[in-house]
């Protein structure tokens, strides 16, 4: 049996002047399972090389495209080289990293949406399917402790058979026309050629989408959409209303919009059964809300009382000691990790860490996006999906 | 000139074991404007007397039914008899009392949804314009005074303008089959008889209708419905989504439902424009929160800093003591009997209390309630309003 | 027996400009159980009339002074003249109307604190015993439902044995030498000759004190107090917090400011016990969070799930429907005609309304007064309550 | 000039079963600019040695015992051995291990209170000065970017004079006689030849202290103790208020409970100053709510609109994602990291970096735990610190 040892990372995408990129370097990085070695954080080589420096990563291990990185870590012994890439680059180029890394015998943890496109999502699950390899997608709201908290409470079925879910995503940072000024995260995320058929919907849309399903266990079966392209100039949805059927015969209102002028990350689902309901919110994270029809509520915290399993072991210190998206983003690199740590010990991968969001929920997203596009596209109220 | 002194008030309905009754006689006594003179409390003359001896009113102004108080107070001398009547039954007994008063010179206060169905409501506008009499309709979530604030700072233009109305109506009530339990109030709001034709979308979609349109000033041209009968043996529907577009080409979400187990009256509005939002709470409606894009949010309370003139003026005590429901019923109350005094006086009445739902907007619910039925029986999309 | 009839209210203070004597009224008239019959509004007969015809009385009850008021309404028939006395005056005039009230067979409803000094309080204590008439003081937030439900718990003993009760109320009022511009609300409340020996502590620090008293059970044994006058040319204090020692051996934080700006009513009171903690606030009076040790959190609100009988009695309308401070108020007066009404039909009064602040509550608050003053100029770390 | 590197730790304490270790090593870790190289973690050689090689360190970088750590990492070349020693251990380890590395040209972070008495501390502080080496202490609240924020809104004169202070930190977990089981975290801490004087007044008394004069810049002139134990059998205070006295006049209320039975860590600050107050709550520690008199309220919030630059640098995220506890307290890592990184550079550190606790609050917290435990011994009132 290998030692244990720290899994190794490998990223593309996410230089200097980059969001994501180094978001995903402290999750990696917070619970000491993962180390940075390698890199190929730009398209710009001299970028890349600079961002490499930044962080105090050896030159040689600093490559000028992914496509170097991938072939010349294959090339390192086993016990230097990189075990998973990260891909945190725009949506257009997520498909072409994430594929020579799989055909190249590497994991890999990937930025969502999943793709640019279904065709490339579908390809990337056979390959994933095929090579046996991990694949992570980082739809990191799926991390908070009390995310799993109400996972639990559903699937105990303590509110009774679901009814009525809504879940709501609205920003305002696109309030007004910011892809003009060329603000890099504005100008890919409303350029069709780099984010694929869907604006806001694609970004945070599949989001809520991915957070509703994780959080039912249930599945959409129709949808009803509005989109809206609010801001004058745009090339795609900054707005937009789905309404939903789930597989149960719940319905559903999934609501994402990026002007909303004045909102930050105001993510937030409720979620109705036959007996309660409950209410979670992205911006205070480690409070759940539990309400009960003739009974007094309650407010679920992270790290206090009886809790399951599965929020207790996504969560690091004691109540109180407010746990945020990085902690949460967090979760998914260190399931991931823990998960990898397993399969190179030859052990069997704890169910408690298998539990991040995969090749198949991307596939799903991808469906959703255009589902959504195809419906609000349509004259008629319902579309199948 | 005459005198100044209390207006009189005739009541229809509210006798024992009735809840909007009670509401309506507190929210009209709070003020010290207005006196409960007579009333005709129940169809059932036995129980309208003893509710009329609860009340403390002598004996011969307790009437058998609204026709026989109609026809008897208008013998009484002018200083003595009613000078309104308030109409508090459920739906399908507005209209008849609503009539016969209007047409026997008596103003109207009334309960909503203003009719049973729309074609009552427009005979009710007509014989009110004809009359030159007031009509009051209790959309009462219209006297917060942060719901003036609200209206004033959109009437300012400082929001810019309005792009997206989300306003919503969760309560549980109805999460169970409780009309088969006889329970009154649940009782005649799913009777199709005696409700109309719709269930939630009458009861409280109402109210989120009138809500959005008073705060925004804008009026619905279009909506796509989606609604549900989710408690199996129930007649009309307890939840339900409608999209909707406004006449300035803003879109809106209305969400009523009355199987969101375990909410109360968790009525809330937000209305997001050019520069920022605004969210109000009915739960919670001594704040207004105002989010701006870049700019930190304002926090607006009752009675604290330089409120609108229209805000301070539906308030009655120093910030801090929180005004409630009762408070902005009284308000619709209040304004009614200021605007009838001036009038008893041959005096202008104020605009600042010529502030209290219409008969207008009793027809425009009645519109709302059908085209929204309408609208969710088609496989089309969109219908026009 | 006598039939049952509204309970008549004469009125001492109050008058134009006033504050507290329109919520008195407000309070009175809510439940219709109470009607205002008469009134010396002012120590001004001029003032007094013109307020008498605001409120539409008859100009030969509308009187010059509240003895003339006392001696008429004891000639006029029993069946006509006022049952009880409301006195809404400034401290220093709460005293000689009561008095003279309660000698000629009136029951008094009297504003806080009961007196401008301990000897007049003990005074009207032993005139309430002899003459055996009622006396509500008017510590309104002990009307809250939510107050009920607090005491309610721990009069279950479900928090364990009180260790700790922090009870604070700022407001930032008087953050500037505001008596100065002659405001009259100001003006009589930092004047020790018409507000007694303490400022905020007698205005504010009572109702402070008397909540936690009320709500907990337990009596102070010593305190150690910190007054201090913020604003210079203030005559009185405007700040303080007092150290409290409970008959139990719990302790206690009693903080009343008026110059913490920007505050408004933001009364406060946490009680923690060995298993657990409450925690209310008056300015969302409806929710009271109960926290447990190693348990799940509560969130009570006002007519959800099965609330104590006591908190019940204490509200009118549905959940979610907020009932704010005049409602509190009026249960004061509702519990006190409720009362009154029994002892008029000769019947024992329910419990459940003899709950009301009394005579006693106002002797007690009058040495809680008297002793934080002693406390604050003593260089004595702790002194006998 | 040297290249830019890692910064390498060396740690003592935080092995198995510790909690505060993690927590500083994931807080290290976060950034990027902390390399763990070695440590001494347990007083147990195997314990220790197991711990490290959790950590994946290699064997020989895994020390007995502090001692060892320091002499032969000072034995290793400069671009291998440690920069700093971080100690995570119980308040009476921490003078030795901070003394050594001093001596031996190490840099220290150190756990609070810095050391088990003042003695200890101001040894410390000596040798701080005389090596000219940086001492970080680990009072993390002061790292939150609303904390820095309310810091700036003083700095600048905005509340105007600052007349009242009230800091709170209400804890729950020694509810009960916890220590009796042997539960780690509370053994030591209740143990006075572990934890000092003090128990809760040490523990986190000494960070309300510590925030509240970051906050306000004032320091304490006198002080009012009233310590209790209230669980029976325990030896040091568990529940404490403090009344202060600042250098400017204002007045302060310090309380420090860990009986609050169902509180987690609620640790609130409240600054009043003549035109407005600012309340900030650590479990929701990305809004500053700013509250003025006769204005409307403001709701900062981390990352929106126009903050301060000292609350931008000391954000990672946009708006609306949350950051919590371990960001804070990676926050002061950091900030040492940056200066450190300066010092290796012989460049000026930046003012924005040179933002963490020292040696000096250090004995500052250590003469606040003596002169409250004097306080509380007292009869007299006031106490000049």
């Amino acid at each position: 049996m290998a030692k244990k040892r720290k899994i190794r990372m490998g990223m593309v995408g996410g230089g200097r002047g980059a969001f994501i990129g180094n978001v995903h370097r402290m999750a990696a990085a917070m619970d000491g399972q993962i180390e940075l070695v390698c890199g190929a954080f730009s398209s710009s080589p001299k970028k890349s090389k600079l961002s490499g420096a930044d962080l105090f990563l050896p030159a040689k291990r600093v490559y000028n495209s992914f496509e170097e990185m991938i072939l010349k870590e294959k090339e390192l012994p086993e016990n230097e080289r990189m075990d998973f890439v990260s891909i945190v680059t725009p949506n257009h180029v997520h498909f072409a990293p994430a594929k020579m890394a799989l055909e190249n015998g590497f994991h890999v943890v990937c930025d969502k949406p999943i793709t640019f496109d279904i065709k490339e999502a579908k390809e990337l699950q056979k390959l994933v399917k095929k090579k046996k390899l991990l694949f992570a997608l980082t739809h990191n709201y799926t991390g908070y402790p009390m995310v799993k908290e109400a996972r639990s409470i559903i699937r105990k079925n303590k509110l009774g058979k679901i009814r009525k879910v809504i879940v709501e995503y609205p920003q305002g940072w696109l309030s007004t026309f910011l892809e003009k000024s060329n603000q890099k995260q504005a100008a890919w995320r409303t350029d069709p050629k780099k984010s694929g058929l869907a604006g806001a919907m694609g970004d945070i849309g599949t989001h809520a989408e991915n957070l509703a399903e994780y959080i039912t266990g249930l599945q959409i079966t129709e949808l009803c959409a509005d989109l809206n392209t609010v801001v004058k100039g745009r090339k795609l949805d900054d707005d937009g209303t789905v309404l939903l059927r789930y597989n149960n015969g719940a319905s559903g209102i999934l609501m994402a919009s990026q002007i909303c002028a004045g909102e930050e990350n105001n993510l937030r689902i409720r979620i109705y059964g036959e007996k309660g309901g409950l209410d979670w919110n992205q911006q205070e994270p480690n409070t759940l809300i539990l309400k009960w029809q003739n009974k007094t509520a309650e407010l679920i915290r992270t790290g206090v009382g009886n809790l399951s399993k599965e929020a207790n072991a996504h969560s690091r210190i004691p109540a109180g000691h407010p746990e945020g998206y990085l902690e949460a983003f967090a979760n998914i690199y260190r399931n991931f990790a823990f998960t990898l740590q397993s399969i190179l010990q030859n052990k069997k991968p704890s169910d408690l860490y298998l539990d991040f969001p995969t090749v198949e929920d991307g596939v799903r997203g991808m469906k959703f996006i255009t589902k959504v596009i195809e419906a609000s596209k349509s004259k008629k109220k319902w579309i199948k999906f």
